[in-house]
């Protein structure tokens, strides 16, 4: 059964997307075009998201920092291939306190430009390498077909900015974040990324090798998560970084960015959410656990209440998101509908006879009907609720890549093959000499293109022809359609 | 004695401050005019700033969001006053996409319209009050004469938004969060800040009322460290922010707003900093404890990072900010210095005679010289390490009092005493009637103008003969320079 006012999936799963993020609280369209609001629900999802990942950044070694909002026109022009990808894309300031500005300035599509200039400034010897910075902000990008969270003109991420005196130190970089990407998707976000080198075509402009965590969607699309760039020393020759090393000699660095968007948060949605509407991993959802009170007459109110208020308070001693809905113009249906359209791992509801037996009954997000419903006793509620969201979160996992493995399909017999497999909204995973001509062709006959060469090659050290062209391939790529 | 690149206080302390910031490594200027690059030590002292508000946001029941960065030109002219206030100083981007745009979008000063025409949406009854928001993010404000941290064309803040169905309840919304504010500059950043009343000249555009919490610096001029503003109908009806009451009448709303910035870094800055640098209270200091290991002969190296290791890893269990500085081609005496100028509260020395008599050596950075120096057991080193940082917390709140208290007057004897008093760079505590009229003499006079009305008024209940008129003044109000 399908929520009121969610497109079900099976019809339009991207009409059931849009439906769901207004009806689940957790963005709305703005007054301008191409701009979300991001309301309090979607923002917690994005806190835990950006939590999850700060810790992360800290622990292996990264400092914050913040660089300016805008970028002289200049800049962004040092990098040939840089500004040939952005150029497009751009929001131009071009008046300042009244006047004409002499040269506009550039809202920042991202900041390797600024940050390079930075680094520049800031690194003299080998002793202040490796830098290893980060930066939560707003980007803004110029797009005309926008969707909420999935593509925004202003979106907010972290964007790393990393200088190296080795293309071996930068290298090792680039692949530790992607790593720190696909432990925070997969233990945190509860999304089997799959981990690659993006083709040539793909990468980052201005980058020698992108690297991607691809995860896919329940309407069998891909959607790029997160992406970590071996930028080799392009920018660091564009903006003059430069350090002595330990023969005092002088050499470019090495540099790397890497991020992560307010995407992720689409990318959740997408990969739990069913009929009844999101599906949050325990480790992410604002609320953990909601309580909803449930009695008819005034003498029943009390003695539930009581027991509400005392497992509320032990859940939230125990570190546990707890809410208790005690809307009291609402009836319990309605509530179990509003929280599960909000993606609430798991539901306890409390009534007389719970008081009277020492139980409550716990719901499963995660399995629907009866099923997910059980009435356990309120000694050990604490442990109970802990091991529950565990096994949710491996739930949500398992299901999820369950979904992928099922969707995912090793082909080498034919061309003809390999694009009916991604014409039928699938993944194909197949020989890919990489050219270009033979991603364009892809492209053409299908609208998809690759989405990386997986570190975890199926055959390693084998080689094949490409599915495409038949010449010499050495590794396989992912290829499917994608946000 | 003064550290070197440093001028002291006594000789400039705009300079001196200037100096302070870079050399701590808070801040740096950027390529873009009136912008600042914050350094990953000037972030981790924003970042305890925002967390230490953003608990007590929470805590008293507001919930984050996002609004877009982008705001239509017409919006800011829907409320008169506000436009007049704001449209010197703003920033617009006319190009999107490479073409030039319809409607001009402003990079939004301040985000009142923009998120009024979110709450239009978002209300419809009663029962949706009140709404309670914050929103971490960037401005911008084009400014000519800037100052890193104290006013810069782009600064980071957090701007809170809350409706309310009656002026009752938003007035007391704003005063709750100046009363946050105030808990959080008093308590965390250890500055004692005087809450009050702006008089109308000085209150936020399009505002009925504004308060602020006001700072004395070491060099006796005031800043404005946090604003909240009791916005009445003015946005509402600007915007038709509209419920149905419980008698199923349509009314307007009561709205509020209220913000600190980045500007609270150089408020720390300015109240605590002396000649060596910064002096960081304990509960925003990035680092709390640093670590010196002292040792001459490579044999003394084990046993001494041996000690300083247990240590490092008793503090950082129970935790501690905690920092080891084993750089090696620094001696101990550059590294004091380095430390004393980046603030942190408390410097341990671990040497070989510590070892053997299982002792360390602590320096506090608020008591200069020897007495601030102490040797102390390992035993129980957690406990000691806590006490100091405690004393040294409230100890820089003592000092900064004192201070304030000392260059605080209350005159009433004359205008030209009261004049002598700004003039003589403190603040003049003076019977004051509000008029624009006298507002703008004073300004001539000393380019000075009111900071606010104290709501810790010392006569209250008495009314007296304003300080420049001589007509009837109910309040007293503070008058001196200011950032």
């Amino acid at each position: 059964m399908a929520q009121q006012g969610v497109t079900p999936q099976s019809e339009d799963f991207s009409r059931w997307y849009t439906d769901v993020v207004q009806k689940a609280d957790l963005a709305d369209y703005s007054p301008v075009r191409g701009c979300m609001i991001i309301k309090p629900y979607g923002y917690e999802l994005w806190e835990a998201v950006r939590d999850g990942l700060d810790w992360r950044f800290k622990e292996t070694g990264h400092k914050n920092a913040y660089f300016p909002l805008f970028i002289p026109e200049s800049f962004l022009k040092k990098e040939a291939e840089h500004v040939e990808g952005f150029a497009p894309e751009l929001a131009v300031v071009t008046i300042g306190g009244g006047k004409e500005l002499e040269e506009p300035l550039v809202v920042r599509p991202t900041s390797e430009t600024i940050i390079g200039w930075a680094f520049q400034k800031w690194i003299q010897s080998h002793r202040d390498l490796p830098l290893l910075i980060n930066q939560w902000a707003n980007v803004v990008r110029w797009e005309l077909r926008t969707r909420l969270f999935l593509r925004t003109m202003e979106f907010l991420w972290q964007e790393g900015h990393t200088a190296h005196a080795t293309h071996e130190d930068a290298l090792a970089e680039t692949m530790r974040m992607l790593g720190v990407y696909a432990d925070f998707a997969i233990n945190d976000a509860a999304i089997p990324v799959i981990q690659g080198r993006k083709s040539q075509q793909e990468r980052f402009a201005g980058a020698l090798n992108s690297y991607s965590i691809e995860a896919m969607m329940r309407d069998g699309k891909a959607l790029q998560a997160g992406t970590s760039h071996d930028l080799g020393q392009n920018f660091a020759k564009a903006f003059d970084i430069q350090f002595t090393d330990e023969s005092n000699e002088l050499q470019y660095c090495w540099t790397t960015s890497w991020g992560v968007s307010t995407r992720m948060v689409g990318a959740i949605v997408m990969t739990h959410g069913d009929e009844m509407g999101l599906r949050l991993p325990p480790k992410v959802a604002p609320v953990q656990v909601v309580i909803v009170p449930i009695f008819r007459k005034d003498a029943e109110q009390g003695p539930v209440m009581d027991t509400v208020n005392r497992i509320f308070a032990d859940l939230k001693a125990a570190g546990i998101r707890v809410h208790v809905d005690n809307r009291d113009t609402m009836s319990p249906g309605f509530k179990f509908n509003d929280w599960e359209m909000r993606g609430v791992p798991l539901r306890m509801e409390i009534g007389p006879k719970d008081v009277e037996k020492n139980s409550v009954a716990l719901a499963r997000r995660d399995v629907p009907g009866k099923a997910g419903k059980e009435f356990v006793s309120q000694d050990g509620i604490v442990e109970t609720v802990l091991d529950r969201l565990d096994d949710i979160q491996a739930s949500l996992l398992e299901q999820a890549t369950e979904y992928r493995n099922s969707h995912l399909h090793e082909v080498s017999s034919s061309y003809a093959d390999f694009i009916d497999v991604i014409n039928g909204g699938e993944w194909a995973l197949s020989w890919f000499c990489g050219g270009a001509a033979c991603e364009a062709k892809v492209k053409e006959d299908t609208a998809a293109v690759s989405r990386n060469f997986p570190l975890e090659q199926p055959h390693p050290g084998e080689t094949g022809k490409c599915i495409i062209c038949g010449g010499a391939a050495h590794e396989m790529a992912y290829f499917a359609k994608a946000y």
